[in-house]
C-alpha cells in the first residue's frame, strides 16, 4: 500500500501522551483485558457521527461496551444471501460469541444520513436514487419509516424519521432467529435511545405509550 | 417495538452525571456543533472490540473523528451492485460529504474477528464457512490477507492477519473511486495503524518497508 | 506510599457526575448525615461479591445500613483473645455503639468462597488447607456447616453450603454476649436470606420449619 | 437457628419493587453474571459506614467492583498465623483468583472507628485498651498512623487519621507477597481515597507531594 501517509504529528503527540498517562495507569487493566479477553455486558449501535461518542454519555471505559457505528444507526433485515453484511455481522458476533445482555440503539439529532434518506424520499434528492449511490441504498433500510412519518408538518418530518432510524433497527433486529430467541429466553434485552446533540438530551422509546420520553 | 426495555438506571444514572458535569461545561460547543452541523477533520475505520477505543488513545473530542467500526475494520472492494453496504456508505459520506481529510484504518491485537477468519480459512471452523454465517461472510473479505500469511510460523500468523485486515482494507478503500480521486489530488490521506491492547502500543504502516514500525 | 497511583479517569468522571447530580441533589441530608452521625436501621453482614449489592436490592439510600463485606457472608465464634477480629469489631460496633436493631446475614448463589470450602473439604483443593492460606483459614468457619451437608447428593450440596453459611453465621452471632443479651431483651433481631443472583431470588430462613422459603 | 426472625415488611416490599423493576429489566446481564461468573475491575475496601456507598459515588453496577467493608477501611500487616483473617482472605481471593487491576481503599470523615482509635490511643477511651474490646484491638492496626499524628493541633488530627488509615493500609498491602508481586510485575494498582461527607468531596493520595488532593 505506497499511498499510506505518516500520522498527522498532533496524533503522534496525544497517543503519547495518552501512552504515558491512561495507559501507563491503567497498565494492569489493559493487560487484563488482552490476556482474558473482552467480556462486554452491551452491544450499542449508534451513528459514525463525529458529536455522539456514547463512551463519553455513559461514562464507559474499555471493555464496557461492544460498539458498532454506522450512518445513522440501522440495522438491515435479517438476509443470510452469502453476501458480506457488516452490521449482522457485529450483531451476530455480539449476540452469539460475546453473549452481550444489551443491544442499545442510540440515534440523534441533526443526523445527515437521516436527513438524506429524507431528501430522497420526498424527491428533492434524485442523485441518491442512484444505483451507485452508497449513501441512498443504505438508506433504503429506513424507507418503511419514511412512510409512517411522511404525512407530518415538515418541521417535525427530520427528527421524527431520527426515531423512526431507531424503531426500523428495533424491529429488524427481531427478524434475526438469534435475536428473537435470545429476547424470548430473556437472555437479552433491547433498547432505544434518541440523543438531541444541543441540548444534551437523552429520550428512550417507551412501547407502552409508543413516544420517546426523556430519560 | 413492544420488545424495547427501559435503560438499566446506573445507565440512566451516569448519563445525569454527564449531562450536569461535561455536557454543562461544554455546551456552547455541543449547540455550535449542533447548529453549524459537525466538520471532523478525520474519518477513522476500526474495530467493534470494546477494549479500543480510538477518542480514549487520541484525546479526541466531540466533533474531531467520523468513527465507523465493524468486526475486525474491514472496507470491502468498492462494489456499486445497488444492495445495502454500510461501510461503503460510511465513506462515501464522509469523503465526498464530509470532505475529511484523513481516513485512518486502525487495528488491534487478539482480534476475535482476525481469529474467526484464520480458523475459517485454516479449516478449523467450518461453521463459519456456512452462507448463513454473517460473520464468516465478513470475514471473507480478509481472505486475500490469509493467502498472503498463511505459511508463516504458527505463532506469528494472528498478528501477521491483524495487520494484513489493515492492509487489505487501505487497497480496497483505492478501489473507490471517489477515494483514488481524492487521494491523487492530494485531498486527503490514508493511514495504517495497529494497536497492542495489553501494551498499549501503536504501529503504523511503513510503505517504503514494507512493515509497520512503532510510532 | 510510593506505589499509589492516580484514579482511573473514568472513575474521576464518574464521581464528578455523581457530585453534581445525586450530592447536589441531596447536600442537605448528606450534610445532615455528617454533623449528625450515622443512625443506621441495621447490620447487614454480606459477602464482597461484585454481584451481590443489598442498596440495591433493598433500595437502601445512604444512612440506612451499616454493612460488612467479607469473604461468604461468615461470622466468626466469639473469641475474645486480643487479636484484631474485623468481623467481631464490626458486630461490636453495630450493635453496643450503633445500637442497629436487625442484623442481617445475607448469603447468596455461585459462591466463590463457598466453593472454595467445598472443595477444601472433600480433599479435592489442598493448597486452601496450608496455614499460608488465608483463604482456607477463613472458610474454617464454616466447616461445622460442611459436615451437615456433605452426604448430599452432589448436585445439592453448594447451594445447601450456601445457606450453611448463613446459619453457621447466625449461630455464632449467638456466641457473641451483646448479640445474646440484646437478642434476648427484644432489642434487636436476626435474619437469614440468600440470594439466588441468576434468578433474582431472595429466600429467608424459617426456623419454624427450618428450611429457607421464598420471600 | 430458633432465633430467626421475618424480614421486616418495608424491606420486603423493596425487594419485590426491585424485582420487578431492576431485576426484571436487567434479567439477561444477572443470568449472564451468574453463569459466568464475576470478572470485576476492581477491588475496594471502604468501611461499613452507612453514609459511604461507592456503588453511589462512581455509578457501578452489579459485576465491577468486588467490595470490602470493614471498620475504618483497614488492612492488617500479612500475617500467615494459621488464624482466620477476613480482611486478608478477602484480599487473597481478590488478587489470586479475580485478578482484579486495582485495589482501592476509601477512607472517609467522621469515622467512628478511626475517632475510638484516637480516643484510645490519647488515653481518654480506657475500655477500648481492654482486651476484649473487639473494636480496640481491630484499630490497633492504626496504631502507627497515630504516632504519626499525635502531635498535630487538635482540631486536624481526626482527619489526619483518617487519612492514616487509608495510607497505613496501602503500607500493609505491600506487605502481603502476592500484592507486592503484582504491584511490581505492573499487575495492580493501588489507590488511596478519602471522601468527605458532608461536602461530597473526594480526595486522593499523591505520592508526589506526600498529601491527599481533589480530584
Amino acid at each position: 500500500m505506497e499511498h499510506a501517509k505518516p500520522l498527522p504529528t498532533y496524533l503522534v503527540q496525544r497517543y503519547h501522551g495518552w501512552k504515558a498517562t491512561t495507559w501507563e495507569e491503567n497498565r494492569s487493566w489493559y493487560r487484563r483485558l488482552a490476556e482474558e479477553g473482552q467480556r462486554p455486558r452491551a452491544m450499542v449501535i449508534s451513528c459514525c457521527d463525529s458529536r455522539v461518542h456514547v463512551t463519553s454519555i455513559f461514562g464507559a471505559d474499555q471493555g464496557e461496551f461492544f460498539i458498532h457505528r454506522n450512518v445513522a444507526n440501522l440495522v438491515p433485515p435479517y438476509e443470510p444471501d452469502g453476501e458480506p453484511h457488516g452490521t449482522s455481522a457485529a450483531l451476530e458476533f455480539a449476540v452469539t460469541a460475546l453473549k452481550v445482555a444489551h443491544v442499545i440503539i442510540v440515534g440523534h439529532s441533526y443526523c445527515g444520513g437521516v436527513k438524506g434518506c429524507h431528501d430522497m424520499c420526498s424527491g428533492t434528492a434524485p442523485a441518491l436514487e442512484e444505483k451507485t449511490s452508497f449513501v441512498g441504498r443504505w438508506m433504503d433500510i429506513l424507507r418503511p419509516g419514511y412512510e409512517r412519518i411522511k404525512d407530518l408538518p415538515e418541521g417535525e418530518r427530520l427528527t421524527a424519521l431520527e426515531k423512526q432510524a431507531v424503531l426500523v433497527s428495533l424491529e429488524n433486529l427481531m427478524t434475526f432467529p438469534f435475536v428473537r430467541s435470545a429476547v424470548e429466553a430473556g437472555e437479552i434485552s433491547l433498547h432505544g435511545l434518541w440523543n438531541d446533540i444541543g441540548e444534551g438530551g437523552l429520550e428512550q422509546f417507551d412501547p407502552a405509550s409508543g413516544r420517546f420520553v426523556a430519560i
